[in-house]
C-alpha cells in the first residue's frame, strides 16, 4: 500500500480539525498507511500559503480546482461553507477521485441526490463528515440496541442544541442566507441529529415540524443596516420511524447555555439509553433486568471494551475528545479506500439526510405531516 | 377563625398523601387554623373504617354521598379514580361546600367545563391538585422569568416520563379503560405538564400530536384473557404558545427508568432554566450575563430565599419531599378559604387543561394542528 | 395502647422540625398510636405561648423543669442549644421519663458518659436525634454492605460540609463559644458523620486529626468589638476502623457552596457506594459484577423497595424530604417505647460519638494518633 | 528554527500517547516547528522495529543507549517503567540532550535529587510528564485562584482514585515490587495529585499518612504461587500547606468503579472550585458573589476563553481528550527548547514530588507528622 495523498479545501474551524486528525491518525492506527498532507486550498493563494504552513501541508493553492486536478492528490477533503459543497464534490467525482465532504452534503435534496448518484457511478470512496457517530460509546450503544438490551425500542427523543446565535448581537453571516447555507439550525445541527437517528433507530417514515426564527434580522459585522435572517433558528419535529417507534427532534442554534448539546433518550420495553455530547465519554443505561432495589441509570464510561477506544488509551475512562472522532472518521475512510469497501455514512446517507431536512421544511410550510420519500 | 373540617374520599396512593399533609400543615404554617380530619369515605364501610383508623380521621363511611351531606364537613377532598371526579365534584358543589379535587378534573372537556361553570356559580373555593407547581423552586423559576432574567422566552421543552406501565407484564387496570380513566399518559402525566406550562409560559395556542400505545393488550391480574388497552402510553406534542414561544411535550407512562420524570428546559434570549422533578430541590440556571470564562449552568438548591421553604427548614439545601408539596397546596387552599380569595389552579384551570388534552387527542386523530379553544 | 404525650423543649430550627413530624407521624404509620403534642417549653412564658400556638401544642411554659415534671408528659424531647442537653436530659432521666435528645448529646465525653449510664439505669427509652441514618436509602446501603455486595469494605471517605459560617460577616454566636457549643464543626456536623460511619462501617479504632479555625474572631450581631471563635471551623481526620478499613473525615462549617453536604464514598473489593445528602433520594452504586462494557455507577432512586419509603408514597422516585427523616425517627422512638425494645442510636451511641469527637480534638492537640477508648 | 528530532524509549500505554501527540502537535500549534519522530527504542530490536512501524518513527533500536547516543536525536522521551527512569535520564543528561521523562521521576528522593541537580547543571530542557496540569480548565482554575475569586483559600480535598488493581485476580506485576515501582498508588497516582496541589495551592509544609495494602499477595500471570505486594494500594494523607490551608489526599488503585478519578474540592472564603478528571472538560465553581436565590455550583465547560483550547476547536464545550493534554505538554516542551526558557513542571518539581512521597511513607512508618524538607 502507498500512502494516500490528501488535498484539503477550506481551513476554518472544521478544516483545522481535519488537518490535526490527518497528522495523528497514522500513529493511532497501524492497520492503515499514514496519509500524506499534500495540498491545501483556500480562498486566495496567500491565505492558503499561511494555512499550509500552520497545518503542515506540503503545497498550497488559491484555486481549489487546481487542487482537484493535481495528480499528487488522491483524496479531496471538502471543509468549506455549505454552498460550495455541491460544485466541489461534483468536480472531485468528475476527476475520479475519492471525496470526503463535510455536512450538509448540499443545499437542496436535488443537489444532494445528484451528488449521490454521481458518487455511486464514479466508483470512488465518498464519505460525509458525520463524525459524531464514530464515537466508540455510540457504536456500543447501537450494538446494545441490536442485541436487544433495550427490548423493543419505542421512543427516540433527540436534540441538538447550541447557542452560537443565541445573542441578538451575533452578527449576520453566510449562515443566515438561504443561498449560502440552505436551512439554518437544521442544516448545521439537525443534519447530525438525523444521521444519528438513522444510525441508532433506522428509517424515518414521516415528520411534522414547527420552525421558528427568533432573531428576524441581524446587523452585519461593522454594519449599521440590519439584514434579514432567512432561515430558522429553531426546528421542532415530531418523528415517526419506519419501525413504529416515535420521537421528537429539538434543534436550536439559540439554546442559551448549550455548547454541544447533541443528545438523546432512547426508550425500549426493557431499557433506556441516554447520551449527551457535552459528556461524550458517558453513556447512561437503565435496564429493567437489574435486581429490585438496585435499579437505576448507570453511567458507563468509555473504555477499552468499546470499539477502537483502546487505540487511543488502554486505560478506561481517560476520555476522548472531539478531535479524536475525526481521527476515527479518517481512519474509516482510509481503511475503506485501502480495502475497496464501502463506507457509511456516504453520499447516499448525505442525500437521505438532506431529503429529511427538506421534508421538515415542507411540513412546516404546509403545516402537515410529510412522508419521507423512500 | 374556626378550624376547617375536611372530608376525604378515597384512600389510595394520593389519598394517603393528602391525609399526611392535612395533619402536618398546621405545624408548618401558623397563618392558618389547623384543619380537622373529620370524615373519610371509601368504597365500603369496612375499608373506610380501617383507613380512618390508619389515617387518623374521626369518622368513616362507606357512602361518599353521606360524607358530602354531613354538616360537620366543610371541605370535600376527592382522591378517587378519574371517572368518579365528575359526579362527586358536582355533588359537593350542589351542597355548597368547598371542593378540592385531584387531577384530571374529569374525563371529557364537556364534563370539566360543566364543573368549572358550576364551581364559579357556587361561590365556594374550588381547587385542583396540581401539586407540582407549589414547589418553592418552581415559584422562584416563574418569578425569574417574569423578572426577565431569561430575556425573551422562546422555547419550552417539557416532559413527564414514568415507567409504571413500561413492563408488558403490568396487569390491565382501570387506567387502561377509556370510560374509567379517559386518556392514558395524557390524563395521568400530561395534565401536570400542561398545568406547569400554563404556570410558567402561559396560554397554548395550538398543538400537533402523535400518540402511541406500546402494549396494545394486557392481562388482567390473575386472568388469562388479554384485554385491550384503550388509551395511549405515549403522547408526543408540538406546542405553539400564544406568546410566540414554541415547544414540545414528551409524555410517557412506559419510559423505562423514569420514576418521576416531570421536567423542562426553558430557553430565552439571555438565559435558560432546567428542572427535573426527580431532583425536585434543584433548579439549573444559565445566564449569559455571567462573566466570560465563568459561564455555565448553575444548580440552585432550594433554600429560605425561595417562597415558603423556610416554613419547613431555615437551613438551605436540606431538601423538601413530594409530600411537602401537598402541605403547600393544602396551605394555599385553607388560606384561600379563610381569606375568601380565589385560588389557582382552580376548576377553570382544570377545564383548560382538559380542553388541551382533548385538542391533543383530536390532533392525533385528524393528523392536523388543532387550535386551542379560548 | 394509649397515645404518648410529648413535651418539647426548644422551638428553634430543629424544634419546629420535631413538631411537624410529631403531627404527621400518626398518618404516615398505622402501627403506632399517634402521639399527642402536649407541652412546649421555651426560654420564657411568652415565647413558649406563641410557639405552642404556632406549633399546635396544647400547653406552654417558660420553665422547662415544669414541663419535665408534668404528669401529662410521657416523653421529653430536647431541642435546645448544646450546652443545655446535659442538665435537661439528666432531669428527664431522674423523673423516670423517656428522653429524646438532639445531637450532640453533651459538651464533653464525661457528661455524655454520665448521661449514658443514667439512661441505662433509668430503664426508659433514650434516643438521640441522628436523623440522617433513618433515610431509607441509607438503611438499604447498610443492608447491601451486610449482604456483601461490596465485597470486603476497605475504605470510607466521609464528609459533612456546610457553609453557614463561611462568610467572615456571619456574627459571633453561642456556636463559637466552647462552654455553650463544645467543639465547632465537629459537634454540629462531625457528630452526624461519625454516627453514620458507625452505622455503616462500625467501630473506629483510632484517629489522627488536623483542626483549623478560619475566622479567628467575629463581630457579635450589632456589636463593634470582635470576639474570639473558640472552636474549629474545619476538622480533617484520618480514620482507622476496627475492621481494618481506613478512611477520612472532611468536616467544615465554612465550606463555601455546600448546604447539606453530608456524604461518603465506601469502597470495597467488589463494589462502591456513594451518597450525598443534598441528593438524599439517590444512592450511587457500582458493582464489578455487571457485564463488561456495561459497568458504571448507577443512581438508585429511593422507592418502595427501600425500608419504609412506601409509607410516604408508593410510587418510586417521588422524593422524601429532610422532615420525613424526623418522621421516621419519631416513628422508631414511639415503636420502641410501645414495644419496650431498645432503640438505636441511643445515649450509649451518643456517648460513643462524643468520645470520638474528644479523641479527634486530643489528636489535634497532641499531633498524634489517638486510640478510641473501648 | 529546525525541527527537533525526538527519540522515544518505551512503547507501552504512555509511549503510544506520546507518539500520537508528537505527530499531531505541529498541526495544532503554529508557533513551533513540528517535531520529527526519529528514533524509537524498546526492549529488543524486533519489538522496537514493530513499534516504530506502528507509531511512524523513522528508526528503531533494541538498545536505548544507542538512541541516546544518536547524533540525530535532540530530545529523549522516557516512557519506560519507573525503575528505568533514573539510569536513562542520567544518561541523557550526560549526553547533553533535552530530556522529557514520565512520572514519577525516580524510585527514591535521593535519585530524584541527583537527577534534578544533574539537570540543572546540564543546561538542557528537562520536563516531567505531569500532563494533567496542562488542562486548559485547570490553568483557568489557577488563574481564578490567583485573581482572588475564591477569597482566601483554606481547603484542598484532593483525590486520585482508580481501580486497575481493585480485583484480587489482577496478576502480580512490576507495579507490586518496590525495586521496580517504588511506592504503589502513591507513585502512580499520588504523584499527579501532589503536583496538582503544588500547581494550585503551593508548598506543602507537613503530612500525616495512613497507607494500606488491601491485597497482600497476588498470583503472577499464569503462575500458581502467590507473590507479596510490596507497596501500598491506598494512601490517605492529611496535608498542611505552607499558606496555612489544610487538606487531605485520598489516593487508591483499588477504588472500585473509578477509572480516572483525579479530582479536588478547593474551598475559600468567597468561593469553591471542584474538578473531576473523568469529566475533564468541566470545572464546577461556586461564588458567594452571585445574587441571593441564584447561588449554586455552576458547571463551566472548557471553551476558547480558556488557555489554548481554541487551538483544538473554536467552538466551546466540544471537548478535549486525554491525548490532547499530551499535545499541550509537548507544545510547552518544544516552545521551551526553542525559546531557551525554563519549563514547569521540571526535574526540580519531579524531585519535590518524590520527596513528598517519601515524607508520606515516612509518616506512615513512624505514625507521626513529617515536615517536608525545603
Amino acid at each position: 500500500m502507498t500512502r494516500l495523498r490528501f488535498g484539503l479545501i477550506g481551513t476554518g474551524f472544521i478544516g483545522r480539525m481535519h488537518a490535526i486528525a490527518l497528522h495523528a491518525v497514522g500513529a493511532v492506527f497501524d492497520d492503515i498507511e499514514a496519509p500524506l498532507c499534500s495540498w491545501l486550498a483556500d480562498a486566495d493563494a496567500d491565505l492558503a500559503r499561511k494555512a499550509a504552513a500552520a497545518l503542515r501541508f506540503e503545497h498550497a493553492t488559491g484555486d481549489w480546482r487546481e487542487l482537484v486536478a493535481r495528480p499528487d492528490v488522491d483524496v479531496v477533503d471538502i471543509c468549506t461553507p455549505n454552498y460550495l459543497h455541491y460544485d466541489m464534490a461534483l468536480a472531485v467525482l468528475a476527476a475520479g477521485k475519492h471525496v470526503y465532504c463535510e455536512k450538509p452534503l448540499a443545499l437542496t435534496p436535488e443537489q444532494a441526490d445528484e451528488l449521490a448518484t454521481a458518487a455511486a457511478r464514479a466508483g470512488v470512496c465518498h464519505a460525509i463528515g458525520f463524525n459524531f457517530v464514530r464515537n466508540p460509546i455510540l457504536r456500543h450503544a447501537r450494538a446494545m440496541i441490536e442485541a436487544g438490551e433495550l427490548g423493543q425500542v419505542h421512543g427516540f427523543a433527540g436534540r441538538n442544541l447550541e447557542d452560537y446565535m443565541g445573542d441578538a448581537a451575533v452578527p449576520h453571516s453566510w449562515r443566515c442566507e438561504r443561498r449560502l447555507a440552505g436551512s439554518g439550525a437544521l442544516a448545521d445541527l439537525g443534519s447530525h441529529l438525523i444521521n444519528l437517528a438513522h444510525f441508532l433507530i433506522g428509517d424515518i417514515a414521516r415528520v411534522q415540524a414547527s420552525l421558528k426564527t427568533v432573531h428576524a434580522t441581524r446587523l452585519p459585522r461593522g454594519g449599521s443596516q440590519s439584514l434579514p435572517v432567512e432561515n430558522e433558528d429553531i426546528a421542532l419535529v415530531l418523528v415517526e420511524f419506519a419501525s413504529g417507534a416515535t420521537g421528537s427532534f429539538n434543534i436550536s442554534r439559540v439554546a442559551t447555555g448549550y455548547k454541544s448539546g447533541l443528545g438523546f433518550t432512547i426508550t425500549g420495553t426493557r431499557g433506556t439509553l441516554e447520551f449527551d455530547q457535552e459528556r461524550m465519554n458517558e453513556l447512561r443505561f437503565y435496564t429493567a433486568d437489574d435486581r429490585s432495589g438496585r435499579r437505576g441509570f448507570r453511567t458507563i464510561l468509555t473504555g477499552p471494551e468499546h470499539p477502537d477506544y483502546a487505540r487511543f488509551c488502554p486505560a478506561p475512562g481517560h476520555g476522548l475528545g472531539i478531535n479524536d472522532l475525526k481521527i476515527l472518521e479518517i481512519h474509516e475512510l482510509i481503511r475503506a479506500i485501502e480495502s475497496r469497501q464501502p463506507i457509511w455514512p456516504d453520499f447516499a446517507e448525505g442525500a437521505r439526510v438532506q431529503k429529511l431536512m427538506a421534508a421538515i421544511e415542507h411540513s412546516h410550510a404546509t403545516r402537515a405531516w410529510v412522508e419521507t420519500p423512500r
